[in-house]
């Protein structure tokens, strides 16, 4: 059997266990996930002694120190995935709830009922527990998925993919309702993307090359983003203290994720008071400056270059630009933003609403850090990803994302004339 | 400049012309629909006159009479034009809605706002009229549109967008809003295609073989359906008089359109009552029957092949099928289907929600015409397209599938710990 034979297998199961999972019932689901909780931590010392022989091949590989701490299954990562499949269990069945109906003319009642997207495709990198964490939201939801993990990570993930398998059966539900690819080969990926009769979707996460590669090569629709160069815009009339501590929030609470901040921009007139008492505090945080050239004029700083504007640097360094006015901020989120997330401090209730009217990022902020784009931070309960494409989901995707609409109609006989 | 230059500087200027729009009043977006209306109006016989030269043109190319009659701008078709314009100014404007908002324990407020998509291209067939009736759906969600007709209507589309910019320009909002694509030559479709970073979502309308060719050169998401094979079930508790009534419509009222009945799945334990029943009157319409063998042993009829089960017909042809029951119903449905339209006659309250919830297409009815699956029909106001990909829009989609949503959060110095 050819790889593109045995990658559409996978993709005729699945399609077949999504049948199945459309009609599910919302106890049956929720008792697959239990079950799923319950054997991760009967066989956690299992998953560990697996995982720590993926680490050990990955060290041989000579796998940067960050890469290893992702692929690690601790005793931390572990507690989260269990907690956060109780905390899956615990939500409301999104499936079969009428979103909204009414009556036309003649008497047609119309309506939109929630249903699963059928089967998700899901194509990650280094860490295993993404198995577990999207696994069981396209359970809940009425999904079947296919993962495709990294290579790193490949025992790990199989070990997990076999737990979640067999809770799925144990509760009657069909176990092809989540496969993991069984080979490391890369273009299975490939072989994956044909498949839009049967994958209704796919989730890329990972680096921005992977994220191209699977936009770039897919036939269904692929839910994404690339990078997130996030903004704070500090405001002529801002609360300095504030603007400080929402600017170190965003900068350094977590540097390495999408939702930091990459860019300030300061308003003129409030640059020379809030610019000294921002750098200060970046400083002590151990945060690299890079400044256009006012604000080089106002703080020490490295001089910032054009390419500064567009980099995610991921990292403890900060791009800073002092800016004419607020149509000035926006140009530049614009130009050099990736519609992630932006925030404003200001004290000022229209130049707040302006910013908020105007700025289509996913997530747009008055007064409060970058940091909190994010599922579980703004209510979703949780998350499995965030998209910047604007079409189906726009902002951090939770369960009800995982599903879409069809439209039902109930008559008495009406024909159309 | 080469077409893939030209088609990025087509690109380029939506890009900003979307950004103004999304800023603009509602006013402002009526006033210009207004003006669009009005125009339409006074430069009728100008209209006419250049489409009557395509239309001559169309004739020496030996185009069928199908699309002859499909690219003509008759007295009708621009009255609908004119008069779809008025409805859609009724409309309340969808953007700036806050969908839902909540509270965090934080106190981070956070909701969704409604905001337009940004950019649109439309790639499209014969009809002229596709021109207007898309770009003001555009326009009243606040996007920017770009427009790709079909070769043959080239010169009416010419005159029509002219109208559709000044409209936008007198009423002080960009023209750039709505442009065509100002060459016929196919490889600008492909430039297109790939301007991922300027254009939000792609439309394509037409034939299966453009849409796929679209859907699998695109970097942007593409709202698509193949095809429409759909099906009327006809439950062992029918009402048959009604049935029969449903099944004409379905099949004889429009059979050229996508919603129409192309196979028709009957209960065993009816069938001998139903199907003479319906045969005769199908007979008087002149619809051609295929039969499966069962089928055939009730009444007369042609033998149906497995190639008539997936067939689009589009015509006064009729695919049926005995079925024992309605597993096999939505077995069948499942197989054969386009996840277009479905319906079920029945008088038994279970097995209409049986139906209703195990079948998966964009509209699921009880006791009504596919026929039905319109937006007009289902009371969305307007209709750009129907998408049967589950992704963001699933269904007829009216002037909120041009619109998604970000979200907002207000904060008063809020960080994440």
């Amino acid at each position: 059997m050819s790889l593109g034979e045995m990658v559409k297998g996978i993709g005729k199961k699945a399609k077949e266990a999504a049948f199945m999972m459309a009609k599910a019932s919302s106890s049956d689901k929720d008792r697959a996930l239990k079950y799923i909780a319950e054997e991760i931590e009967r066989r956690k010392s299992e998953i560990q002694n697996v995982n720590a022989r993926d680490i050990e091949e990955a060290k041989k590989k000579e796998l940067s120190g960050a890469k290893l701490a992702r692929l690690e299954l601790s005793d931390k990562v572990i507690g989260e995935m269990v907690s956060g499949i109780r905390d899956v269990i615990a939500w409301p069945d999104p499936i079969g709830r009428i979103v909204s109906m009414w009556t036309r003319p003649n008497g047609l009642r119309v309506g939109r009922m929630r249903i699963p997207l059928g089967v998700i495709g899901i194509i990650y990198e280094s860490r295993p527990n993404v198995t577990v964490d999207a696994s069981i939201l396209c359970i809940k939801a009425g999904n079947a998925v296919i993962l495709r993990g990294g290579s790193e990570a490949f025992q790990s993930n199989r070990c997990l993919a076999d737990i979640l398998r067999k809770g799925l059966a144990r509760a009657g539900l069909p176990e092809n309702a989540v496969q993991l690819v069984p080979t490391t080969d890369r273009s299975a990926v490939l072989e994956m993307l044909k498949l839009e009769d049967y994958i209704d979707v796919m989730i890329p996460r990972g680096g921005e090359e992977l994220i191209r590669f699977v936009n770039d090569n897919a036939t269904m629709p692929v839910l994404k983003h690339y990078k997130g160069v996030c903004h704070v815009f500090v405001d002529r009339s801002a609360d300095i203290p504030m603007a400080v501590e929402i600017c170190i929030n965003a900068k350094v609470q977590k540097p390495g994720v999408c939702n930091a901040m990459e860019t300030l921009l300061v308003h003129e007139r409030i640059a020379e008071k809030f610019l000294p008492a921002v750098a200060e505090e970046m400083e002590k945080a151990g945060v690299e400056l890079r400044g256009c050239h006012r604000t080089q004029e106002i703080i020490e700083c490295h001089p910032a270059t054009e390419d500064d504007w567009y980099e995610e640097y991921l990292d403890l360094i900060l791009a800073i630009k002092v800016v004419s006015g607020m149509d000035e901020a926006i140009d530049h989120i614009r130009k050099y933003g990736s519609d992630h997330t932006e925030a404003i401090v200001t004290t000022e209730y229209e130049r707040a609403w302006k910013f908020v009217q105007e700025v289509q990022s996913s997530l747009v902020l008055v007064n409060a850090s970058t940091r909190f784009n994010d599922g579980y931070q703004l209510g979703l309960g949780a998350e499995i990803g965030i998209s910047t494409s604007k079409l189906h989901a726009f902002g951090p995707m939770g369960v009800d994302e995982l599903t879409t609409t069809k439209f039902v109609a109930f008559g008495d006989g009406q024909i159309r004339t």
